[in-house]
């Protein structure tokens, strides 16, 4: 029996018909069956291509992407994705479009999705904003779609928000699914979450958000260290305590990145910004007070430098489980004595997990693509079958 | 009988020979038949997608698309339009070129054409110019064509220029005929084209008209209004007179815009600056004069700002028809208290006709891969047919 | 028998089972039957074509084009190459990419490749850096593939580095073949790659090295001529002293135009800036030293004012063979009169060779999709037959 066949039979037992149509903002809206399903199509996705097997379910059709940030990453994740299912990347840039004539999100949304499959947005620049601005933009599709504007009702898949980045996430744990042997291996292992000093300031707080609320749900013992003053979003820590009951796992959260290193089978060692701070500089955005910004990031590259301790150095390491936890990170890393003076991680550190961290990052374009796959085909798991039985080649000679 | 099947019937009614491999500037150049072509493929195409099936006449081949101005609804009508179709879009980004380097237009065209199946060109920005532009950029293609440098003709799809928008012009008509049901309700109806004032300036001529120039072929009673000073170009003018003449309508302008208002049907309140301004500008810009530029800027914001009595209020609504005449524009409006202070049309009319508007844009995409396919397609009756009986599915599972 | 099943034939006698897989840096790695598969496959592809046979070999995949300089021709080129064969190209833009975030290229390399083919890098600006970045970006690549990263190894077309630009050189070559009617008229014939005036300054020296790198390897008479001071890199010069001697053609360097010029039969009249200038420019980048940067680009352009009597005038003309020798140019040329005051080539003379400058231009997607082809398909002439036996219409209707 094939792989995918075999990941077809266990995709047939979850109850997953929510999912059709459905959007993808965070992943504590999933059900464990949702979840399992995206790791299920995203592996047998995989093992299609990887078998030279086409899984273009699209003949034509176009995938919206909405990059309200930086990024190369997620950008080529949901290119390869939406290339893969037989979607063309539509890309919306801001700056070459009239959306700076003040035209509203609603209008936005609709004009641009005539003829999309699905859409892909990141908006994680300030707290409070990016979320609002995917749910705006989703609300005005369910509007246009009910009023027969648009054929068909694109579907989101969030490539990160102020929230949550539920295709890192995602893609980590597929990744320590793989790493650990199969998904009933997570349970009672230590994750240590934990802030690290970086030069620069006001990373996104979505990439810890996102560890924490969807790593508590398997049964994992998962720490969240942060100095004083760098707390995230109340809301989701109150996500990962019960997630954590439910699972039979455990979350705490400490102030020192020894006790979270210690005896650890996974750390993430990564710099964000305090949820304070950031909900403040949504503030003075708003208020367009520039220089109050400028001022406020002052603060906080000063406050940040307070804890250049909170690194992943060789000495840190040591304290993990036989000093060989699992390093991971969402990347690019500020990395000692490469990218920088003094980062988040030592440079003999990372170089020694490279390997580990690209296969990590292997995982997102499959991930995106088992979000598309779901929410846009009815019988995922007869498509699954047809695709395997027809097996048209992707490369043909 | 299908749809399709019924507006294939319909076509091949139609004297349409000259289309084939026939690029598309003006709708003043194109016969009555021409023109029932296009929004009867654009029906067919409409009708063939919401059955999913698939409308691919290429297998591979490019559309080229440039932007020397800003654009969303268009730019992401033409990708969908040649997505539909399985053409590639390739923008041709002018700061990414080196045709800063001093390059001909001539060379350019041939430079990006050797696989081109389709030119999409938008050039509004400066009055006698953007028509030139794109009639350079395709006699260029003509010659290279003859000569053997390029290996197929592609053509030109105007995205807009200085003196038309057809591809708006007839999606916006064919939103009206949808809504009279029926190009033979169009008869007799009263349509008011009229300037708004904006708090932006130098807007383009090319949609008032492209209206005028159109709307005028239908028997439709077409008013022009504006303010003194607020003129189009006087040849289309002249257009519009003789459409009126031939097709039992009338064209009539006045400067008042409760006069046009008066019992209208329709109604299309919107911004543009004044031919002999826009005439102004593209002399100073010829001289390199940006000091007289931004002085001529200044002086239409200020003769703008005279007018604005000039919006689409309540008030000028409850003139028209029963108060309901259908409310039309472009996108994006200058809404007053939404986008603006002041601006085209009060947030209360805008927000009532959200539907149709959204609806009206709608069509851009299909009147253009109608465009393109019947000037790409040998014998559309029978490629219609055959894409229908194929019933290849878009969406396959 | 079709002109590609005679291709096929003659591509059958090639020793080419290196090129499986393989990266193309530089024209002088390759093997004379490898660059004659890549002349015959791109002659295949053309005649396929043109003949309305689709060449998609495959069903989906990702073509990732990384322009770290300006480009048309060659970007379409890249673009319509992908589209040719069936691949979406993503364009790397390092402005929206989290590139200037420290991240290394080694990582790069792999985050974008997860999905990709084919890689596209031009990288020309600085002497020492172009090569030497895309070999970093391939050997990341390598390692990816040997640890798992990646399920493919994608295979490098060079845009054009600070060494050669062999898509250029190559499309050079195969426009003379068939203005000549036929490589094995190549033999004796005099080839001058000459300097000539421009009024920019700092240009590449990949595509004059590029030209006597290849041009040497058909037994043909290479003169290189410039100005004092403007010496290519000596490493190329040595290669085409061996190329000639191997060939049985010739290689010399004078420091006159007329010289060159005289009987020759094909004239490249083209500017460049002078390696050491280069390398010293390349030394201050790495220094950060821009003023330093500044003062040699005005030291260049005033040292380039002094040759204004390098340039492609009619005169010069009247000394090549018959005063008809085919001039060629990778364009954008520096036209005097048309594009600058004074510049490469008299207004006249280009104009007169337009047609035989399309055309040379019109060969390099084909050159593009033939390297592509070699390196991506493990049985080229099989796969040729096969998709002309299969004989799909690139253009369905």
């Amino acid at each position: 029996m094939s792989k995918t066949e075999k990941l077809a039979q266990h995709l047939e037992k979850l109850k997953i018909n929510g999912m059709y149509r459905d959007d993808f903002y965070w992943t504590w809206d999933k059900t464990d069956d949702e979840l399992d399903a995206i790791f299920t199509v995203a592996d047998a996705l995989r093992d299609l291509r990887e078998r030279n097997i086409s899984t273009k379910v699209f003949d034509s059709g176009l995938g919206i992407s909405i990059f309200r940030d930086n990024s190369t990453r997620t950008r080529f994740s949901f290119a390869s994705a939406c290339n893969l299912l037989g979607l063309e990347v539509q890309d919306l840039d801001e700056k070459k479009s009239q959306i700076a004539h003040g035209e509203t999100v609603r209008e936005t949304a609709n004009m641009v999705s005539f003829m999309a499959d699905v859409i892909g947005i990141r908006d994680d620049m300030f707290i409070e904003e990016g979320h609002k601005y995917q749910k705006t933009f989703m609300d005005a599709l369910d509007e246009g779609y009910e009023k027969g504007i648009l054929e068909q009702r694109p579907t989101l898949v969030n490539l990160q928000c102020d929230v949550d980045h539920p295709t890192q996430s995602m893609a980590d744990l597929l990744h320590v699914i793989h790493e650990l042997g199969g998904v009933e291996n997570l349970k009672g292992k230590k994750v240590a979450m934990t802030w690290a000093y970086s030069p620069s300031y006001g990373k996104p707080l979505s990439v810890p958000q996102g560890i924490i609320g969807l790593f508590t749900r398997f049964g994992m013992d998962v720490v969240l260290a942060h100095p004083e003053g760098y707390e995230v979003m109340p809301e989701i820590e109150e996500i990962a305590k019960k997630n954590a009951q439910a699972s039979g796992g455990s979350y705490t959260k400490v102030n020192s990145m020894e006790e979270a290193f210690k005896d650890a089978d996974i750390v993430y060692p990564k710099s964000w910004a305090p949820f304070k701070a950031m909900e403040k500089r949504t503030q003075l955005y708003r208020e367009g007070d520039k220089a109050g910004i400028d001022t406020l990031e002052q603060e906080l590259l000063a406050q940040n430098a307070q804890h250049k301790d909170w690194t992943c150095s060789e000495e840190m390491m040591k304290l993990t489980k036989d000093g060989k936890a699992l390093y991971m990170h969402c990347l690019p890393a500020d990395i000692s004595g490469l990218s920088c003076a003094e980062g988040e991680v030592d440079n003999s550190v990372f170089d020694r997990y490279i390997e580990p961290l690209y296969k990590e990052a292997s995982f997102k374009p499959y991930i995106i693509a088992a979000m598309i796959f779901l929410s846009k085909v009815k019988d995922p798991v007869a498509a699954l079958r047809e695709l395997e039985k027809n097996g048209e080649k992707r490369k043909g000679f």
